[in-house]
């Protein structure tokens, strides 16, 4: 089968062995997989994304040298199964999942993996028992959208807000969007958003921000909900945002880091003592809210069609890459494998 | 009168004019005020504490060309009141208070001030609506415990633990101890504690930890009871130790950063976004956790003969803050400024 892979620091299609489904495995075909900000920072990063891996307990990390396949974003239609396991939907049924295998000692991730092949490939494997079905009348590409909602509704609830916060988000990517979408679904609100992009902006609008605001011509903390707490999103993840956000955010804040800083950085401990801020790091989603995002995308509660700016083959996921750099072009681009 | 006085960098004695009460201010006599580990971070980098003041709003940064005077931990003798003042406790009454001045535009601070003298003078002035009585039988040098043990309170109520999380204490000065007997206070057990000095390690026992650890010799991490949320307290405050926690907590952990480091310092975000770690900077206290620190100290809760370690004169405050380095000698120095 043809996939896109990460090779030598490099995005490569190539042909790969047909992945052979275990018990407990479905075989599937992909029909779309989003394009992830965390895939360019790994691309971009994955020197230091391995060494990171490599000090963090329970962590795989990638080797390098060996082909990985990215693509934790997909919509896929189940093809066949593994021997012993129960065939919980029909060949050819449109299902969602969480990018994790479920082996004996464990879940392991896939897209940033040597063994489990994302979903830049025209098949790869996922764990039955995960898999969801993708209710009728959902657009795949919508439903290829679950994983980063899912991201949003995690951050908002792990949170923890009392839902009387005056929210702020700073940065508009996709993951900036998907908070502003979860924050509007539990009516946290004014939402206050922040971005250098005028198209970032205008779907901040779109995602339910009530204030948008361009950080080079306003400061966007001005415009926070006054005599309530302040939670900050932090949506960008490259260095000095965090200390940024520490240093603007008022007194008793909560930040909330979403944005995935793969380098050093450094803070100034001091401001967040002085206005005793809380910082809550987070990352993924649990299966429950991977499964309320896919509701929430069939019920239509989120403009997605607004996300996705561009569809491509495994051919132009190397070009994908780069062009999403440019935030007024490109906000999700969508691959689809079997498209040539 | 005389006062121990921060002064082109160092500390001289000299002679200030008395202090004179205003309306809602009461005159008082210093019995006793302990030397913090702020007060030696303060002098060590005064530069570098006024630059952050200068970027913090509300805050009033130290003129370093003026004098200071520290001491923040002061019991006190009531000698008269300003101008309609009520006259809440009579002359002679012993008082505590928060160190913070109130003023018609809010409350400032003392301590870190040009304009209010801290305790380490033969008189200073209090706001006299925060002065609270000292218990009768309650030594005065236990009563001026009641502000760093008001800190580990504080820090572990900031902490906003459930009561079924595993403590951890790094770093077992002042503020560690006060942590370490907050927790105990809690019954949040069994409470680990790291420190790499014996003597410091005996009086975290003292003060109730259940496990002390030397992290030269043993990785106190690995003592945290198993199957609870870790809550570790960062009671060291230099750079590095925040990286540190972040990566040797464990998933999901609470970190509550009570030390108070002054400088730049390196984090990795990856540890804290792959573990979904919690930050909660922590400073001070309320006034009500000021007022129960007092009454914890007055009923015997905590063990406050313990933590002192050698009374001093005003004479005897330049030298006490450089043995304040060797954590075998000493954990509080109390200044009595009547102490010729």
């Amino acid at each position: 089968m043809k996939a896109a892979i990460f090779r030598g620091g490099d995005i490569v299609v190539d042909t790969l062995p047909e992945p052979v489904p275990a018990t407990g495995q479905a075989r599937v075909k992909v029909l779309a997989c989003g394009i992830c900000g965390s895939d360019l920072h790994a691309a971009k990063h994955s020197h230091r994304m391995v060494e990171v891996s490599r000090r963090i307990p329970g962590r795989i990390p990638m080797d390098l040298d060996r082909d990985v396949v990215m693509g934790h974003e997909f919509c896929c239609e189940v093809i066949d199964y593994g021997p012993k396991t129960e065939k919980r939907f029909k060949a050819g049924t449109r299902v969602c999942s969480m990018p994790v295998m479920l082996e004996a000692d464990g879940p392991k991730g896939m897209g940033y993996s040597n063994t489990y092949v994302g979903g830049y490939a025209e098949q790869m494997l996922l764990a039955a028992p995960l898999m969801l079905e993708v209710p009728n009348g959902l657009p795949t590409e919508h439903a290829a959208l679950t994983e980063p909602l899912a991201v949003g509704v995690h951050a908002v609830e792990k949170g923890m807000l009392s839902g009387d916060e005056a929210p702020l988000v700073v940065g508009c990517g996709p993951v900036g969007l998907a908070v502003i979408a979860a924050l509007r679904l539990k009516n946290i609100r004014p939402i206050v958003a922040a971005d250098f992009s005028p198209k970032r902006r205008e779907l901040a609008v779109k995602m339910g921000a009530d204030v948008v605001v361009d950080p080079a011509a306003e400061d966007p903390y001005a415009r926070l909900a006054p005599g309530k707490r302040a939670a900050v999103f932090e949506c960008v993840g490259v260095p000095g945002l965090i200390q940024q956000t520490m240093e603007k955010a008022p007194r008793d804040a909560k930040i909330v880091v979403v944005g995935v800083c793969m380098e050093l950085d450094t803070i100034e401990p001091m401001f967040g003592i002085v206005k005793e801020l809380n910082l809550q790091f987070v990352l993924g989603y649990t299966p429950e809210e991977f499964a309320r995002s896919l509701r929430l995308l069939a019920e239509g509660q989120v403009d997605a069609p607004s996300l996705i700016t561009a569809r491509v083959g495994l051919d132009g996921v190397r070009n994908a890459f780069a062009e999403l750099a440019n935030p007024e072009r490109h906000t999700k681009i969508m691959v689809e494998p079997w498209r040539s």
